[in-house]
């Protein structure tokens, strides 16, 4: 196979689709992802075949349990990309959505409305879901999509993928609305950062550091990702011990492996000595491993010390480290120096110093006596997400249907001329 | 002087002030700015002074006529910078805005909030007032900004740049805050564009298609910028003979030079002959060259053939290609192949016929009945622009002061915690 020019046509066609997704009424792009859904669950067992293949060759290729089991495809889980399907069909259609509308005083009015942004390429590992809400959501917001899902997953990817295509099929749309990348030489990864000689909009990349980091340096179209979500708790000496255990806990434990869980607790000086020890306490007998500033490691047996690097690390594990600072003025300073601009999150009954925390961290989404594992996109109501950017360029925080969509302005006049 | 440790610093303390820009309320800024504005009329005798220091090198170096005729200041023009500035001072104040808010069935409030994007670099040509226009309107933004001015017009924006010193140091901000890189060297270019370690959020180029192809290729911060302004006029058989002579007319001989100055004129087959003719005999009249297809050519004297390459020209002068095509469809596939993607309009007494044109189309503006050359900040009620942009990303259309922000999330709550 010739790579460059399998890419290259893929971008072509992808265009060409692009421009009819464009102006296609919803009905049709949810009777697609219906039927897309309807077919997944009556091909369960192929889709589980598929998932086997994948597997056998993943141990044989000793591929960690994490990795297997991110990988491992259940008829429970299936059933799950089926429904996570539907709740795409249900979002509204953002396509055409009137975002303002004024009147000129000659006369003019200027609407700025919702437009697709064109075409998406996704590039993830071994999650076969990827691949259904991926090319779900990007046929929903108007937008063609390029698939290249992981080598480990090819089998489980091209099972999916052949679902999508027999909804495009259903519904009269473009089968290269959504297309799969047919092979799983990285090279394909190289053509699409190359941006297909200008048939590809934007890059999404879902999966490990590794992976964003090198798309985040070679791509040369934009890239919609987050790096690192090094995410912080801030506990104010306004805070109630009650409240901070629950979010403390949660932020951290519920799921320590996503993006939004907690990895560094900064705590006021201020609060109460027996607080700290509380809630220290809590996390190493909730399983979590405390990396503790000299003043606390004093204060609780069993915390190991924090060095520098822990305020830059991501662990994605039951670990935390653990600092008293200042007051909130030190607490956004440090933020501000150590956070990947993901998720943060204040614990106080002061709503002015809540306030200042939300006014001056410069991080994509910042909370008040909220857990941050509220980070995703379902829980902001979005339906269902592409992703968490970082950037401040177009999409931050979750990525839903309205943030894979772009804008233009729309002008009405009566024959208006500009006077000189 | 070495310009990396320079521009490395320039970073440095550009992002300092960004930090507390971000949070400087409204009339710190327009006091600031209104200052600036009194400054630059108390000065106009050292402004001239400096601007003639540049006449003088420019006219020895050979300058074109209409690179000196830019650079060419007059106490009138100097009054305008001045005005310039009020009206910037007296916009709405983006920071802040709440653009969203959404209450959760949890009880979460999740409000979308407008923040500053921080840094921003202005590379520019021979204009001195872009050197005024950019920094206030970045201040007004909240964002820090690094001006690189053109080495012919250096003097002319050092004068005009310590004036906004002045207006900084009025309301005791600091003066970080909007800085002009300290020398012509255009190593200092090629350091903004690798982005200052981080410090640099974005890059608006302002100047020939030379300057922003370059910065376009190289940039490896985000770009609001257009190339190109290859404009498009479609007159469909719907038209009236009196308002598409109005429109074409204004679109490309109000000023020919401009960006949104109409390119290429599109005409549809069942429009009446003697209507093109009196059209093509118009532009000709009004002393425009037109570059006409086959047909055309035969019905109207003086037309000169048209080449595959008009279709891509943005001739910037008194120059339109014309051309027959078989109705809105036909303009659509031409105007996709060929715009850049900057501003198309439709003449047309039909909506249906308008509403598949500015539906199918991929532009940033799209207007019916209405001038191109409507394609500007101010005459979108904006006040104010720091160029147009064409990309997809972020800001297209006219740049205001609202797209020289982006946003975050700020999830207000009592103690949440997420479920497992």
């Amino acid at each position: 196979m010739n790579i460059a020019k399998t890419m290259e046509e893929m971008g072509q066609t992808a265009r060409a689709s692009a421009r009819i997704l464009a102006t296609t009424d919803d009905h049709a792009k949810s009777t697609a992802i219906r039927s897309a859904a309807q077919t997944i669950i009556k091909r369960t067992d192929q889709i589980l075949i598929a998932n086997r293949q994948d597997l056998d060759e993943a141990e044989k290729a000793n591929l960690s349990p994490a990795m297997l089991d991110r990988l491992k495809l259940s008829p429970a889980l299936i059933n799950g990309i089926a429904a996570g399907l539907d709740t795409i069909a249900e979002l509204p259609n953002p396509v055409g959505q009137v975002i303002s509308t004024s009147k000129r005083p000659n006369g003019l009015r200027i609407d700025r409305v919702r437009t697709p942004l064109g075409v998406i390429g996704v590039i993830y590992e071994s999650r076969p879901n990827v691949t259904a809400d991926a090319g779900a959501l990007c046929l929903k917001s108007g937008n063609a999509v390029i698939l290249r899902g992981g080598s480990d997953s090819y089998h489980s990817a091209k099972a999916i993928h052949e679902c999508l295509l027999e909804g495009l099929r259903s519904a009269n749309l473009p089968p290269a609305s959504i297309q799969l990348v047919p092979t799983t030489d990285r090279a394909a990864v190289g053509e699409l950062l190359k941006g297909l000689s200008g048939n590809l909009d934007v890059v999404v990349p879902r999966g490990g550091k590794g992976l964003v980091s090198r798309i985040q340096k070679e791509s040369r179209v934009p890239v919609f990702a987050h790096l690192d979500g090094i995410c912080h708790l801030y506990i104010d000496q306004d805070a109630s011990l009650e409240m901070a255990i629950e979010i403390v806990l949660n932020s951290k434990m519920r799921r320590p492996g996503i993006c939004g869980a907690a990895e560094t607790l900064l705590i006021d000086t201020a609060w109460p000595a027996q607080h700290v020890r509380a809630i220290v306490q809590s996390l190493q007998q909730a399983g979590c491993e405390v990396r503790a500033d000299a003043l606390i490691q004093k204060n609780v047996e069993g915390c190991l010390p924090a060095s520098e690097s822990d305020w830059n690390t991501e662990y994605l594990d039951s670990i935390i480290s653990v600092k008293l600072i200042n007051g909130v003025g030190e607490a956004i300073e440090h933020i501000n120096q150590y956070s990947s601009h993901h998720t943060e999150s204040i614990i106080t009954n002061n709503d002015e110093t809540a306030s200042r925390f939300l006014n001056q961290i410069d991080s994509a989404i910042l909370m008040h006596n909220a857990s941050t594992q509220f980070a995703d996109g379902g829980e902001f109501g979005m339906g269902a997400e592409i992703g968490i950017a970082t950037g401040k360029m177009h999409a931050r925080g979750p990525v839903g249907v309205e943030q894979l969509t772009c804008f233009n302005y729309r002008v009405y006049g009566s024959g208006q001329i500009r006077p000189s």
